[in-house]
């Protein structure tokens, strides 16, 4: 295996550190003398054989590489066709992986890129093609099976516990005769990690967030406007935490979706949705904020745990394929809570594919309004430790240079 | 005046260093031997006789409060009646102000709250009460007269930055086939400094924001829908940041207003208008970012130039009330831009009381969808630095004891 070239690449939705897992498979590889070559947009550029050489960086380049978010080689929502259905684009595939002498395959991705390593590893054996098609875990929602957490997720539940605990610092200070209500919509289409993470903030029961969301419980206005009321004559304002995948009982989505008179879709996302149901209801002031993108990428303010966990996830993965095994997963195992003690264990893909784990009902107060004791223990760890951050002009430096892109051996090919 | 005691407060929006400012006031007061009494929730805490003694802030108490954002006294929204029609106002401040032998006001705020200073400032005079009312300039939005800039501006610009460039890496990194764009939208109803400030992210005309939208522009949709496809056609993406108070021609403001069919009042925001606006009209898929409070709250990215500005103008002004110095602000003055240096100086509050600077229009480009480079060497300096943090558990430490509340020695007051 020393001798064949390793290819990388990136899937899903990006983090603040994935690039992070990044530089541990390109160290890796070369202290293990191995090459590694990126393909640009997953498994898209794998089939277009659109590749690029990392070798062009240098060892400082991928420290910059390992602070940045976003996914320095691009990345795709695109899976794999099943093999019986399309069985020339596996040809492809292995004509590109043949062609550039790839002797193992990592793709960095959630649920549904560790399907495009089983499916890969699958259709490798079924030509005995000898390929490693490893799994690089990352996902900001957390809701990868088989791992305890998923780097991605303990960076942004930093960033957003942190943007409560600020926010409610700010509408703490602030009076008005009528209540004030402020609601942060984070991301979560079907589960509530996210949501649940910022209820860190929180050191007590009048600290922002006052009121968490997950799609897990489902939606009901009157405990909820009931909660809120409750709050703010308590203290004279209230801060709650909407996941974007808020379901009412009957399974329809809070956010508002049909179309307006001007036949607009999207009229507006849970969280403001939320925030005008206060207004109306309970004729509070409100604010909602989206950090959107923010929240996945912000790379200012990682959580050092979580890029440990990057890198050692990007290692382990090269680890494995220089033991040629194949089709599995670095997942992170949980030894303990405190101190937090983690290590690394080999999971099958296959096994886990296109799951999703929840927020198990336990991590919930009993009403389902905010997190419990077990799921402040849980998540607690996973936004632990700052990291220094190299910067130019007042702003983090994530600068690359572009890397050479690999002669095309093979006739072009279109994904479309 | 030493045998005196100072009485600061906070007024109108918070911001991540005005508390830095209180800290600048009570270090400076300290050294001089004098008392520091905050009224809370600004100049209603004056009127209420609901003061606290900052002498329960230990050193390190007062570091904390410094790297803190929101308000630590508590702000508001809430202007002084003109003496003539509401004397007994002024009577009941002044009693306060005799009754704890106040001999300083300072007031921590925006063009408002000057205009509060100097009414306070005339009554003084008018009764011959010895006062030294003075002005502590803050605001995000960098609108006042009278100041290079404005304490709080240069960290929610920095964090705004930041925003964009990491939020330009996560939407460069995906693909779509139809163009992607993605719209921030930030404080400025009617100044577009913030929205500005974004541009600093941007390293060339490939970066992002591609299109910078302020309430000093009249939004032309043709000409903006023009330059989005411009932008996607040649990258594949747009990132625009969009001032919550972008207007049309007519004066209008683009975000939506009027009432929906379920009577529903603030349909959307500017970016979220601005966003659909390109879905329905080019097509291409869309995502909105609203940082609301978030971006005057960030402690825990604040620019380091802005961080000591906001001490300067804390510690001038207590100089100024030392000194006997009665309606005025220390305001900054810029004496080189690179290397960039700045010094304090005080302005008659009188003069800039309610003024609003917008953006001139040299640092806008040409066409009014980006920043010039005269306004982008304006805004470089003051988001330069950073600051250490203290964290606990992986979020700023904020926390700060509570202060003694004063007993009163008035009957109770109501300003309702």
């Amino acid at each position: 295996m020393s001798a064949l070239n390793l290819l990388y690449a990136q899937a899903g939705g990006v983090t603040a550190v994935i690039n992070a897992s990044a530089a541990g498979v390109i160290r890796a590889a070369r202290a293990a003398g191995a090459r590694v070559l990126a393909a640009r947009h997953g498994v898209l550029g794998a089939l277009g054989e659109d590749l690029v050489d990392t070798a062009g960086w240098s060892d400082d380049d991928l420290s910059r590489l390992a602070q940045a978010p976003g996914g320095a080689f691009g990345s795709c929502r695109f899976d794999l066709d099943a093999l019986a259905d399309n069985p020339a684009q596996y040809d492809r595939l292995f004509d590109v992986l043949a062609a550039h002498r790839i002797g193992a395959f990592l793709y960095n991705g959630g649920n549904g890129s560790m399907e495009t390593v089983a499916k890969i590893s699958a259709a490798a054996r079924a030509r005995a093609y000898p390929l490693c098609a490893i799994g690089v875990p990352k996902t900001v929602d957390n809701d990868l099976e088989g791992s305890d957490c998923s780097p991605g997720f303990g960076s942004a539940a930093k960033y957003l516990a942190t943007s409560m605990l600020e926010a409610g610092l700010d509408l703490a200070a602030m009076t008005s005769r009528r209540g004030r209500v402020f609601v942060m919509e984070v991301m979560g289409r079907n589960a509530g990690w996210l949501a649940a993470s910022t209820a860190l903030a929180a050191d007590g029961p009048d600290q922002a967030p006052h009121i968490v969301l997950v799609p897990e419980v489902p939606f009901d206005e009157t405990i909820f406007l009931a909660e809120v009321r409750r709050v703010v004559e308590r203290i004279g304002y209230c801060a709650v935490t909407v996941a974007e995948g808020l379901k009412r009982a009957d399974g329809s989505l809070v956010m508002e979706q049909g179309q307006d008179a001007a036949g607009h879709i999207q009229l507006g996302g849970a969280g403001q949705c939320v925030a005008r149901l206060v207004g109306d209801r309970l004729g509070y002031k409100y604010h909602w904020s989206i950090p959107d993108y923010l929240q996945r990428a912000a790379g200012h303010w990682r959580s050092a745990t979580d890029h440990a966990q990057a890198l050692a996830v990007g290692e382990a993965a090269v680890r494995y394929a220089l033991e040629g095994r194949d089709g599995v997963m670095p997942a992170i195992r949980r030894l303990s809570d405190l101190p937090y003690r983690w290590d690394i264990e080999a999971v099958d893909v296959a096994a886990i594919a296109n799951l999703e784990r929840r927020l198990p009902a336990e991590f919930l107060r009993a009403d389902g309004l905010h997190v419990s004791a077990d799921g402040l223990r849980y998540l607690r760890p996973l936004i632990e430790g700052e990291l220094p951050l190299t910067t130019a002009g007042g702003l983090p430096d994530y600068r690359l240079p572009a890397l050479p892109v690999l002669p095309r051996l093979l006739p072009a090919y279109s994904t479309l």
